[in-house]
Parts: C-alpha cells; structure tokens; sequence
C-alpha cells in the first residue's frame, strides 16, 4: 500500500517524482530481446532495474499488452509482479464503467487473488460519472486516478465545453472532489497546458496530478512545476518513449537510465527551487 | 463485416434486435459446469447456441473477462472463436485514449493477427475527444459504439452537464457525427430514459443506438421502441443477466433461449407495429 504520506517520503527520499511509463511494444525494442520466451517482460525487467532508484512510479499501459493477446496479458501480470513494491504502480487503463462492471475491473486490477495483479492505482475515464469510480475506490488502500485535462489534441473536443460549473474538466475535478479527498483520488493533467494548472490548484490544491506529455509529447518540466506544484510536490511527471526508447540497441537500459538520471536531476532542482526538499 | 445494410438484413430474417450480453461472472454459471476445463467458455458455448437463432448481436463484456487474469483472457478469446460471424459482434470495452494508445486497443480487438480476436464492433468512452475514436475507424469495417446517455446512476453528474452545445451527451453526438456516418458509428442509450430518445433521435436520425438497460435495469421494451425506433429499426437492444442467468440448474440454457424467445416475440411486434417487417 502507498499511502500520500509514503509518496511524499519517497518523492522527497529519491529527490524525484518520476513515473516511468511502460508503454513496451514490441516492435520497438531492441531486436536481441526476441531471443528471450518473453521478450516484453525481459524489456520490462531490464528498464526496472535499471530506473528504480530514479523513480517513484510505475505505469504500464494497458493497451499495450492487450494488443498482443493472451501472450500480452502475461507479460503484463508478470511485470506487475516485479515491479519494485516500494513505488506507485499505476495500471493505465482509463477504465469507466458502471455497477457491476466497475466491480470486476476493480478485481482486474486491485485483486490479486482474482487476477494476478494489485496495482496501487488505476487511470479511469469520468464520463459515467460516480458509477465509474466508486467501486475502485471500495479497496481501501488503492488510488484512482481520474482524466480530467488530457494532453491529446481531442481534449478540446469535450473537456473545454463550458458548463454550469466551468469547463467540463473543471466541473469533473469539482464533482470527483466529493467522493473522496487528496489522499484517494489524482488527477490526470496534461503537461501541454501548463498555465492550466493555475486553474486546476484552485479546486485540487493538495491532490496529486499525474502529469504526462513531457519528453516525446512536447510539454515542459519546468512550466509543469512552475504552475503545478504544491507543498508537498504534488506532481508524478510521467515518461515513457523518452526513456524506455532512448537507444534500441543493446545499450538501451543504460540509456533508459541516463534519460530517467536527466529527469530526476532536473527534478531535483525543481524540488530543492519549490522548498519540498 | 457486418455491414449497416446487413445488420438489417439480420433483424429482418430475425425478426430481432435482441444483443445477447455475455456477463459471465464464473461465481453466476451453473456449478456443474466447474467440471469443464474452462467453465466461462463453456457457458458462453451453450448460451450461444441456445440463442443464435433469435439474436443478432452478442456482446461480451472485457471487464468479466479480464477480472479472472490470464484465464479469463483466455475465455475471452475462446468465446470470440465461437460467436456466430452473422452476428454483429461487440467488445463491450469502454476505452478511451488517445493516439498510440488507441491504435493498440485497436489492435487488440480489431486485429486477430495480433491479438486472437476480432470484433466487428467496440464500445468507447468519448472524454478524450476525437483521438478516443479515429484509430478504430481507421479500420474500414468495424463499428466504433459510442457511450452518449448511460443507464447508470452516475449519468447525471456530467452527462446532463448544460454546455455551448445542449447537454454534454447532445454535445457528444453532435461532435461525433462529424466523425463518421451511420454507417459507422452507433451510440450507446441508456434504455431507463426512454423519452431522451425523442431528443436524440433528433441529432441521430439514422444511427443504430445499442440500448442496455432492458431488463435487470429495468427499462421498458415498448417504451424504448416507441420513441427510439427509426425506419431501419435503428436499435440493438441488449439484455444480458435477465436472459444468461435466467437459471442457474443444468436447464440454464434452455431457460436462456425462454427468455430470449420472449424479448424476440415482443421485438417481433414491435417491428410489425413500426412497418419495419
């Protein structure tokens, strides 16, 4: 279990708020691997060791290991079993449902016994509303993680529609706020919008954000902390092409850590400007 | 490929717009079937051929699924196998995400090269914007089912949100239109609201709309058909635990194939009623 107060003494212990995200597919990595039974799982592995102590956070996207099948689904539940227990492991899975249904991708992802896995968090979508978080948030030592400002161009589709209570994705971090506090719910904030964040403080001034879209997707660290950070950090900056494809050759895990060494020392910095550390 | 001309082809050989939703909660299914290598599959097996005749659409749900791990995955993928290819055949995913990601969902319902399976059909969560749904239109002969009112509880915290465009889920429909057509993409309604059918009909005049909530949930049938219905019948109607658990002795599938025989019959009339037959 990770609880707020055991990320906020990590974040401050490893002077990073580094989430690497395993977006592993297989047509990218380095073409040695193929000659291991699984090959994802040996990436996978390989970018753990070689990250840890850079990182306070894990994120396997679930899309990825899905789009292979059976295969995928035990890479995935092999990684999740040696991912260091000590970090934030967040399942990608923007997940929402209702009822239910709701019940069983909580048992997907939070119940080991059921499925062979037990994240920490989930990434979920709010769309269906309470429906589609309660049931995660039944486990009482779990996180969810709900989009509300993504950094996708289709962001602008929906989350800026003006509603009754600001934008849409004003409105959903508002209505989230009720049904669980700072130490149960974060929020998912694209990094390309980082004035944004002077917004987002206003109703979410103690939750975590999990901040993706640096590195590959463009956005900026220091905008990023500039506008988002709080007392306690309160950011998780996740990267993922930057750092588990820094090299396709059989340096890569060196290469991972040397990307993964630049984040956290630039974090560092941030935490040390902000007086977190 | 199920084509929009063929599924009505179907619904008119049919006489049905009956989804059979495969639900299968292994702790539901008759005990006798714990003696089957793999119990879920097993059930799906048997419901499917006690219904096939009187449905035109089956509709697993991930969630079910993957809630059991690798096994479950498995089922998954079994179950695909040996859905009946006349039918319209639909992931009921609810994904959402953006670029990358969604192109590997894609992949892993859409492509059965790469992941065991491939559905005609996936429903997704559209907070993410267009990026939620081109990489699945991307392939020319699939169906994107795209959440607009839902039957949950949780539909009023943001669906019913008043924007620049009417209601959030007006918004949805309108945005999505733009998309794709028809012919490609279907909305899911919830069945407990059958008077909004008045008011999407109005921005969805030809779209089929998928339509849980009948039965277990407790929608009306006829109220749903005399609001929601267009020329070319334009519904999937889904009922899932009233038919799949309507026993749970060793009669299951013959009770299945009861309660599927009713809703047919009343489909019947209400194609009659409606001069689509």
């Amino acid at each position: 279990m990770i609880s707020r107060q055991k990320l906020i003494d990590q974040i401050k212990q490893k002077k990073s708020f580094l989430c690497v995200g395993l977006d592993t597919d297989i047509e990218k990595i380095p073409l040695f691997l193929k000659e291991y039974p699984d090959p994802v799982f040996e990436f996978n592995k390989r970018i753990i060791d070689a990250t840890h102590d850079l990182c306070v956070s894990y994120k396997p996207n679930a899309a990825f290991y899905e789009s292979r099948g059976i295969k995928g689904f035990k890479s995935l539940v092999d990684t999740w079993k040696y991912l260091p227990k000590d970090c934030l492991n967040i399942i990608d899975a923007k997940r929402g449902d209702m009822g239910n249904t709701s019940e069983m991708y909580a048992k997907a992802f939070f119940d080991e016994a059921a499925s062979g896995m037990s994240f920490d968090a989930i990434t979920i979508s709010p769309y269906m509303g309470h429906d589609a978080v309660t049931a995660y948030l039944a486990y009482p030592d779990k996180w969810v993680v709900l989009l509300a400002l993504t950094s996708s161009a289709g962001s602008k589709d929906f989350q800026y529609l003006t509603t009754e209570h600001g934008f849409l994705y004003e409105a959903v971090i508002q209505k989230a706020n009720i049904w669980a506090g700072a130490d149960r719910i974060m929020y998912v904030v694209g990094a390309t919008k980082s004035t944004e964040f002077i917004n987002i403080r206003k109703y979410a001034p103690d939750n975590f954000l999990l901040v993706p879209g640096v590195g590959a997707q463009g956005g900026s660290l220091a905008e990023v902390c500039r506008y988002g950070m709080n007392k306690d950090c309160g950011l998780i900056v996740n990267a993922s092409r930057s750092i588990i494809y820094a090299s396709n050759g059989v340096d890569f895990a060196e290469a991972a850590r040397a990307e993964a060494l630049n984040l956290q020392q630039q974090m560092q910095v941030e935490l040390e400007k902000a007086g977190v550390i």
